[in-house]
């Protein structure tokens, strides 16, 4: 009893406390989802330390965040993807080679060791849509061209965030091995072309199949496993989890109204992504920060990281007009749990210093918490700019 | 990355393995749920091994009984229950006494200890409404009279197997505490009247504030803040979860037309419910059942929790005719995991033998596991009765 207590207590806790900043966020025009990491900050261990990351609340952490990128997935048609394909992968490349490259040196100048300003170069690199995403939702404009390139080049940047991760695992045990390497790379890129290119027209095939189920709402129930299996293959080619989610929502797309698999996705994903950005506000550690001098290699950390992306990205969207192009670079800023699952691996491998992991976590916290109040300046009005194009 | 593959695992083997035998189940005119807990007997520790319990899949099974109490709650009225108060009430009484009485002699005449025969005895008393419930939804008939009996019993026998359970608690730590039990019986009795008298008309005075909500779907988000704190405050009277679950349901059932509460809160429970389902299967292991004389105990306890119940909630339901009497007698049979939670309880209080949990065990999982299909068979065909009296 004492246990189920528990784990209600903690569920409530967050939800509630998520739901309630979320809300008052909004009233001020600001993201609800900084409502949600606000939460976090404030319920964990810094400051009340009512609610603490464990084995279920990381759990639900994890499938909120592959429910979130089904979620988008289902509102990205390949085809529309594929229109902004040569855009969003100029977009991906130049945002990944600027911020390693900025983040890279300038560690090297502030004399760090090679393997650790590499290691805060990788961290630099990476770009967590989710929260990019959740605003485009909320700001009602995920159909536009805009929003497609972001999403296009937030994929490609994830399969080269990790390249780079490989890169920076395989350093710390000493030497790259290049060949394995290749095959990893050309394993992620492969799945995501094959589902970008087959997916749809694969799952087109089976409605026949579909139709002679006898379960009460087989095709969700059929979704669902389409999004947790390429979710697990994702996690095995050596991708993060979410890939595979948004690529299963991706090939569901196309047949989403047929079978109301948005209807059905929304309220799962609404019921768990809380608890995703509330804990990763809960794993900020305040009390870090009083190491002397690291304040300052945060905030240059954290202002090399907005500017490098603002403009590596920017550049590649020029085309689209000043305008359009600063939204794709602010929308590629936040680093999220990709910066985050970076710093975790560096300090698993023990190739980093307690010093440059906080600095990667915070470095990962502020860039989102940073980009969704100024993107959502930047965006157009609800009624400027139809939803639908 | 390999904490997050062996979560992605998990949730794939438990939902598609779920999914794909309650598919075949059905196929055989079987209830979907029994195929559920035949995947999890299948994929659990004792035959495959390829799923265990741990904190993440128990906590998302306790997550899956909240939203499927929650959503059986929210398909019924107050009014509805409280107009088969009664006789739910006759129903509920001789479903404890009558069990109570047969399991308590009958480990006393093959000479168990007092403890030990008291335990039993209160294990035969719980009922798991979660899974008559589903079979009830599943065939269509949740808003006949009959359903409502079950469910209004059910709920009364949750605070009366409580009671029982409190009764054990109590004994193992060497005499019973009357004043006590007396203020836990009290609380939980005013506890649940109060939320079905008053719970609707205090929902329905909070709609203008509602109304002024500025997040997305903001009804639904106050509906699970409602589930998980009356869940919370069930726990902290020393009810299951569940129970507050069922009765935050109630609260919002009149008004869940108006906020599309079903239609979010569905999704939810059958993206969960799959996880409560397969873990109460994988919780089985069937190596303990090597011992000698244990299986003929395990026969004569199970039959005698089956007659019992059916016996006793059938006499009180005698009223209705013997067809309805002979399906609230089966719908109350299931133990499910109330009976589960009583094991659990008399393990950890090393009041009982290994011999004797196993017993319980066997015994809660065997009612679950009997009473589907042959409510089955007798419920009304879906064209034979309207659903919708």
């Amino acid at each position: 009893m004492e246990h189920a207590g528990n784990v209600v207590l903690d569920l409530f806790l967050m939800f509630a406390g998520g739901k309630f900043l979320a809300e008052v966020f909004e009233r001020f025009r600001q993201p609800a989802v900084v409502g949600e990491l606000v939460a976090g900050i404030i319920l964990g261990p810094s400051l009340l330390a009512l609610i603490k990351p464990n084995e279920l609340t990381l759990g639900l952490a994890e499938i909120g965040a592959i429910f979130l990128l089904f979620t988008v997935g289902l509102e990205t048609k390949p085809r529309d993807l594929l229109q902004v394909g040569w855009m969003a992968s100029l977009v991906a490349i130049l945002g990944v080679v600027l911020p390693f490259a900025v983040g890279f040196f300038y560690m090297r100048v502030i004399d760090h060791s090679m393997i650790e300003s590499i290691f805060v170069g990788a961290a630099m690199v990476a770009t967590s849509v989710g929260i990019t995403a959740r605003v485009l939702a909320d700001a009602g404009v995920l159909s536009t061209r805009m929003a497609r390139v972001i999403l296009g080049a937030a994929v490609i940047d994830d399969i080269l965030g990790m390249i780079v991760l490989a890169v920076v695992s395989s350093l710390s045990s000493g030497k790259v091995n290049y060949l394995s390497l290749g095959i990893v790379a050309g394993e992620a890129i492969g799945f995501s072309l094959l589902i970008l290119f087959f997916g749809s027209r694969v799952v087109g095939r089976l409605r026949p199949a579909v139709a002679r189920l006898r379960a009460r709402n087989a095709a969700f129930a059929l979704s669902v496993i389409l999004c947790l299996g390429l979710s697990l293959a994702s996690v095995y080619i050596g991708m993060a989890a979410i890939i595979g989610a948004f690529l299963a929502g991706l090939a569901l797309a196309d047949h989403s109204e047929q079978y109301r698999l948005q209807e059905n996705a929304h309220p799962v994903m609404e019921f768990l992504a809380p608890f995703f950005f509330v804990l990763l506000g809960a794993q900020v550690n305040l009390q870090s920060l009083n190491q002397p001098g690291l304040i300052g290699t945060i905030v240059w950390v954290c202002v090399l990281a907005i500017l490098s992306k603002l403009i590596g990205c920017g550049l590649g969207a020029l085309k689209l007009g000043y305008r359009d192009a600063l939204r794709i670079g602010l929308g590629m800023v936040p680093r999220g749990e990709v910066g985050l699952i970076v710093a975790a691996v560096g300090l698993r491998l023990h190739t980093v210093s307690e010093a440059i992991y906080t600095v990667v976590l915070a470095m990962s916290i502020m860039t989102t918490i940073f980009a969704p109040p100024v993107l959502r300046l930047v965006l157009p009005k609800r009624d400027e700019e139809p939803a639908k194009a």
